[in-house]
């Protein structure tokens, strides 16, 4: 708690759980399609009610794709029978009586619901979102500023180490391997399985980490989890990627400062030759 | 939609809405005080129902500074009773058995709920946040790595525009002015105003955006807005701040670079004065 931040003005950042569980999509157009792909990413199941003249090129593909994850019913929204399995509701469709009918019907049955375009009818926001494997950002203004969100959204994409989401895959793997050979739920075992992983990720670059394959991981465990050490990645039979992005930032400073030290050189030659003559 | 990642296996990320919603915590201990600050920032009231013995020192200072906001009852947890009139709610108590049984009744009515330390009584986790002003960031591993995902917290706080936050603060006050003086919902109206707003938040720098103030938002309509264009900072009567951390950076290589440059001439001139004795 700072003093100098008021805590007020802001949202409940979460990441909501649908791993089976019925989220029900009212549209199919652009917003639609958005919001389906961001509750298939969290494993729901979908369905969806639109009728098929309003469906955008994207739903099609998803509706397509995914016939076993999304149940599609090609009509409008038929009142509260369509709420019954439901956990949760988003509406994306041009209607707003219908958008704020469909709300007052979930929230009498208290379901999270989400209408497109009028927030008095949303118990939550979607942000700006970067997505890399099991890692996951958002960014929010709080209604602030969609097109700064974009903004931040890009420039932290560009800041992340390029395998950041493969990183966190492979410790994500470490880790259930290290609960498989030292198993348990917290005491001291699980006090030093937890301090290990922090070593690890801590000693180890985020762009070594992601190059942790089965071999790699097994000879960490055996040299490192069992000796209570951490082994770096040539010693457990990996090696350095070419060199990334930020090295060859730091090497075109190097280059530039022996090419002044060169100039530097071939302009005093030339201007003692000068006066030598 | 890439063909590439899969759509499986994340959360879907959200900003929830707590103004004027009741949250109720069980617990006060270091996890519990997390959670309060967490709610308190999304303006929630906090009933807070924890032992005195097991707050921690954080918890207390909530407590006292924030008498009109949180509802602090000295005991354990009573029962169905205590999550009348609860809208959210969060658990951080040792208490296995305990926080199983306030997850059923909670789940019984639809109350969302996060049990620390139990992910399958979750219905929603957090994730490592980053605020500053109306701007928030959370980033997930999907419980792959939270060290990670404290890193990459780390990672994405450095990289964040030093005044992201009072960016997005002055561009909200820009938009609600600009709405105050080109009112109305949708229509070409509507579209003209987003497209502007984009233009200046494009054409602006993000630390020149949060020089904004009142004098120089006035003269950003008037001669912008009215004029269907975006002037610059200065011709708005702004002043660039000093030089930012990455203009610091460009010359120190510049420096880096002279220096170079002078050794260069320097180990030059000694080369050819040691020659002519």
């Amino acid at each position: 708690m700072t003093d100098t931040a008021p805590l007020s003005g802001g949202s409940l950042l979460l990441a909501w759980q649908l791993k089976d569980k019925n989220v029900l999509i009212v549209g199919g157009g652009d917003v639609a399609s958005g919001r389906i792909e961001s509750v298939l990413v969290a494993d729901a199941h979908v369905t969806l009610i639109s009728p098929s003249a309003g469906l955008h090129p994207l739903t099609k593909r998803f509706i397509e794709r995914y016939p076993e994850r999304i149940t599609y019913h090609d009509r409008t929204f038929g009142g509260v029978a369509d709420l019954e399995r439901a956990d949760m509701v988003l509406t994306a469709i041009d209607d707003v009586e219908k958008s704020r009918e469909i709300c007052a019907l979930a929230r009498a049955r208290r379901i999270p619901i989400n209408v497109a375009d009028i927030p008095p009818s949303c118990d939550f926001y979607f942000g700006s979102q970067i997505r890399s494997g099991p890692l996951q950002v958002m960014i929010s203004t709080n209604g602030q500023s969609p097109k700064l969100a974009n903004i931040i959204r890009k420039q932290i994409e560009q800041s992340l180490p390029e395998n950041a989401g493969e990183a966190v895959e492979k410790v994500g793997v470490l880790r259930s391997k290290l609960r498989e050979r030292a198993p348990g739920v917290g005491g001291e075992l699980g006090k030093r399985r937890m301090r290990w992983m922090i070593d690890v990720c801590t000693n180890w670059e985020m762009e070594d980490l992601a190059l942790l394959d089965e071999d790699m991981m097994a000879k960490l465990l055996d040299d490192g989890w069992e000796k209570n050490q951490v082994p770096g990645l040539e010693e457990v039979g990996g090696s350095k990627r070419r060199p990334s992005a930020s090295t060859h930032k730091t090497a075109s400073v190097w280059l530039l400062s022996a090419a002044a030290f060169s100039a530097g050189a071939a302009c005093t030659v030339a201007v003692l030759l000068a006066r030598r003559h």
